[in-house]
């Protein structure tokens, strides 16, 4: 089986493993107050350009965003998401767990292109009239979260970023930005947004480690000291303290050495531009446009068969019609060359 | 220094790691849907006699404590629980946060020995009088929860096990029983409650792995299938599922082959009893009687500072009077026999 | 001023008031204990015509949907409800607030005529997509909920009430119905669904008060002794008991005596379709076709100006496009005949 | 029946009604928007003696407590009552509900007199402790709540007020009153905190309408501007929004007039010191001094009886011992002299 499903099916980049039995019978302090965590969190700092920058060690996304969105939204305020949010779709309402609607605004007849991402205009457009309603039976806005990429791959723009930033500081609302894959997008020659810049035009933002080479791990960062008051308390609060926090600190320390970060997830993204490319080659389409490690070609029944025939195996994302799926290839720190030549050859049967 | 002050100082029995490497570019399925799964949730049902028993796989205590409470309690239940108890002191409102009282009860003038442990009379005095009153303007107990070893390294008696088991069944009330420190019960000679026992005698209980050797971990088992419907995606919604599921997996297939469990956290036991002995040996009292891998003693300033001097670490339990304080040693499956020597030497000069 | 905005800008049926008085210094239970109370379930009952049907009062609707959806939800599901449920957009995040994600259901592009509504081929078709697929990384499905009439005044046929409730129990979930203007539904001659039917064909309903004519309170009515366990603790965990319960105990009473919850409602009814007719006779189209006490007409900025001028007041309910806005009017048990002929006098210039 | 077992077995002062009455076709806004809600804000604040107090009201007293405990505590921490406090003992859970621990804090062997009071060198003790220990992994005091008078009926002196305000503002806490029976304690001849000090050393208090003669509500102030934001949303979060708020707003502009909140609640205090005097008489001891509407003597099972066979109805408090329980009489604005006068004529056989 050749398999393309998602990036979370090996272990980890076996660097880390090297470190971790190295220092394995060390003593340290737990819950991440030990010399690693220290150590990471001052790279990442260093890396995003913020001196300041308040970096929490979470065990995973779900936890990540619920964590944060338990922290810095009051009893009667939701986040807006975009339809596909992460948070709004596949969480299994660990938001609404917390207490708080995830306000998913779509991008209706206007921006048909897809529902993973939020559109300046769009989100402008919806918190202008909703205060401007001032309606308090209704859910307030409290945050906006987007995920960079998009759970559909697609790259926000610098741009669009400062836009959307602007927008949350116009209505007073903090800006949280997931980066569950955020490593694909750093290592796309599509992206312009850097570190630096999440570390400016956010106000909360998360690195990525479990789906960009860490065996587990998420990097919490934030940017405005006005959101992270409490927040070791409120992670213990929602069971996401790791014991053994140095595990953490030792893998973000490594990813945060020698831009290993990037690195390693540059053949991710260049091998899933040549199977997109490939794809394009065949006339097959898109759901969204995807630069970044996860790609959604359109099949049909007789193509998903032929994939099936040959030993790929791929995720289901939507169902399109009678005939057609969305489905998803997705590539990884640990996507080897002969494997992407296989599936290339596959491809070029459909 | 001498690190004396928890059982998770160091990283994992060095066996899982070297697993960890051997098994990491295999390609398995996420959220511990994966070979290693199913082998270590069939070699702890072995263990517990009992093929039918359910195993969750979670990263965390306070993850899984507070996870199996939301899964069985109803809105207006509350769990009862020690005064000690981990969900009650220890857990930052995880418990609460899920929307449930913890119902502390207090072992009060009649048995002062502990607050960490629930006694069978108490227990019964207090379900008793509670539904005989049946005030619904009040939190009503929805399940028990009890730890073993306890908070303060007690055990409970097979017997009391089996009395509060009946106690919870005539008030028609699950037993949740955390093992956080599991294998330091099972590798104690004064314990006689086994595996099998708590498949017998529990609803629900988890096996810890972090404190007990692995690198983090805890098998949350399901005895009754009263109590674990839907309890995957309640752990999603909980954000306690881990996306490389199979690292739960591969650690819990290992304790439980060979008998590891146990057989890594003797030494830990033997350890402390050395300990123990050596502190009742200079006259030294403790909180509690323990004869697990925890010891309690009751230490007077001048005490704690020959400590100080001879660099041995420990933990600051509670303040007894102006004087004294209850300290906490702690051994592990790490703890080597030359730091408990010069520990055992130390102790002489108090 | 001529006011249409809502139905209880008023107090109340002035006979409650008179009860009120003439029973005001009897002593009785507190907490909804009185005979009061029992009186009324009991008149409840039989005009469900089921004698084991379980009463509750509760003071207001939103109160009654998030206690209800509270007491029969576990923590990962969530309530099914059309796009414009009351429990989706006007209860300020109640359900979310007790942990529950509210997933709204679109009826796109296959019935346009409004989103207030459920349609069962639509239902059943994300229902039966939704178990098929399995995902428990989504909020589970726990219960639907309809409003009859629905917000836009719109109302569920005996027939369609009949096919929800079997896809329901074919999808094992419990079905529960807001009555918040239930008398309005009742009191109208297209109408085909009798509280029977409600007993008969859902689990759990609220018979609506505030707004129809009581000074506040709701009855919430439980068909299935599946769903009511302890649903009194968990009203009281939610804030919703009444200590001086009589009082509503004494206003269901009054409105299960002598078909007042109805023939009191009878007027308002006949009022609304009155001005719906002359604003059809205007050429003036709705955003839905509602047969009870609300009405929802278009109009332009130029007909809004003749109601202001005029001294109407009335509801905006929803922007259309630059022109023209969708208002609503509402009649109740108070409106007047004068206040309606100086209106339809008024429609008759537009 | 003589009826003493609590103070909201009848409907309301007469006078509400009649207000009721002459205004109940009065068209107005809803959700207390209204001119009498205005009204009653304003002689609230008058009486306060503060301007820009912001007075919300709502229905009843568990409603309250936990809508501004939900508003004004983060999702890590509790609030700290007596272990006797309504909080901690009788609202099922409301506030863990919401989330938050109840940090009951005891008096233990130091101040043995009542547990329904917290005293300010204790309470001073445990917040240092507990923010010298700086313990994240434990719930952080978030808020303090007491009540005035306290469950047991016990008066806070005005010394003592002030000592407990100034504790919270040195631990930067806000201080929260329940004051469901305030207007017992403000026309008690032995209660030296007056409105004005309400407004001065508290954060948040509640002025008690159900027990206090209305019919029901309770108006909640905030006399601090860091605590208010958005507290009507929250209130509708939590289902506290009644619809026709005017009934409020009529009930407390009624209570704020002619200063009938304190005058229609002096006999009550006046004829419950003379049962407390008439005990005392016969020798019978209280669980705590109350010189309020609520009594608490510890009677023998024979005494009881007399009680009994004389048709004296009573609440149990609290068992004492194989022969004793601590019972409650409790008088109210209704109270009637002969009712009264037969109670002495009882107490004089015991």
């Amino acid at each position: 089986m050749y398999r393309f499903e998602n990036d979370y099916s090996q272990g980890c980049i076996p660097e880390i493993l090297e470190i971790f039995t190295r220092t394995n019978m060390e003593q340290t302090s737990g819950y991440r107050l030990d010399p690693y965590c220290k150590a990471a969190s001052e790279k990442i700092a260093r890396a995003c350009g913020k001196d300041d920058l308040d970096v929490h060690f979470l065990v995973g996304g779900t936890q990540a965003n619920f964590t944060v969105l338990d922290s810095i939204l009051r009893p009667h305020q939701g986040v807006v998401a975009a339809q596909l949010g992460h948070v709004n779709v596949h969480e299994a309402g660990a938001v609404e767990g917390v207490g708080h609607k995830v306000l998913a605004i779509s991008n209706g007849d206007i921006k048909k292109d897809d529902e993973s991402k939020i559109y300046p205009d769009i989100l402008d457009d919806y918190l202008t009239k909703f205060f401007a309603k001032g309606d308090w039976h209704m859910v307030q806005p409290g945050a906006v979260y987007i995920s960079h990429p998009t759970e559909r791959g697609v790259l926000y723009t610098r741009e669009e970023l400062i836009a959307i930033k602007s927008i949350c500081e116009r209505h007073n609302l903090p800006l949280y930005l997931d980066g569950a894959r955020l490593s694909y997008a750093l290592a796309s020659e599509n992206n312009d947004i850097s570190l630096e810049d999440l570390a400016k035009y956010t106000d909360i933002f998360y690195i990525g480690g479990t789906k960009c080479g860490a065996m587990f791990g998420e990097a919490v960062c934030f940017t405005n000291s006005k959101y992270n008051l409490d927040f070791n308390c409120i992670t213990k609060h929602n069971g996401g303290v790791l014991a053994k926090g140095r595990l953490l600190g030792i893998q973000f320390d490594y990813l945060f050495t020698d831009n290993n970060y990037i690195e390693k997830s540059r053949n991710a993204v260049k091998y899933a531009i040549m199977i997109k490319n490939a794809l394009e080659n065949r006339g097959i389409g898109f759901i969204a446009e995807s630069f970044t490690n996860q790609q959604f070609p359109i099949l049909s029944k007789g193509q998903k068969k032929i994939l099936d025939d040959n030993n790929i195996s791929y995720n289901i994302e939507a169902n399109i019609d009678e005939d057609k799926d969305c489905i998803r290839f997705c590539t990884s720190w640990a996507t080897g060359k002969d494997e992407v030549d296989y599936l290339l050859g596959v491809i070029s049967k459909l």
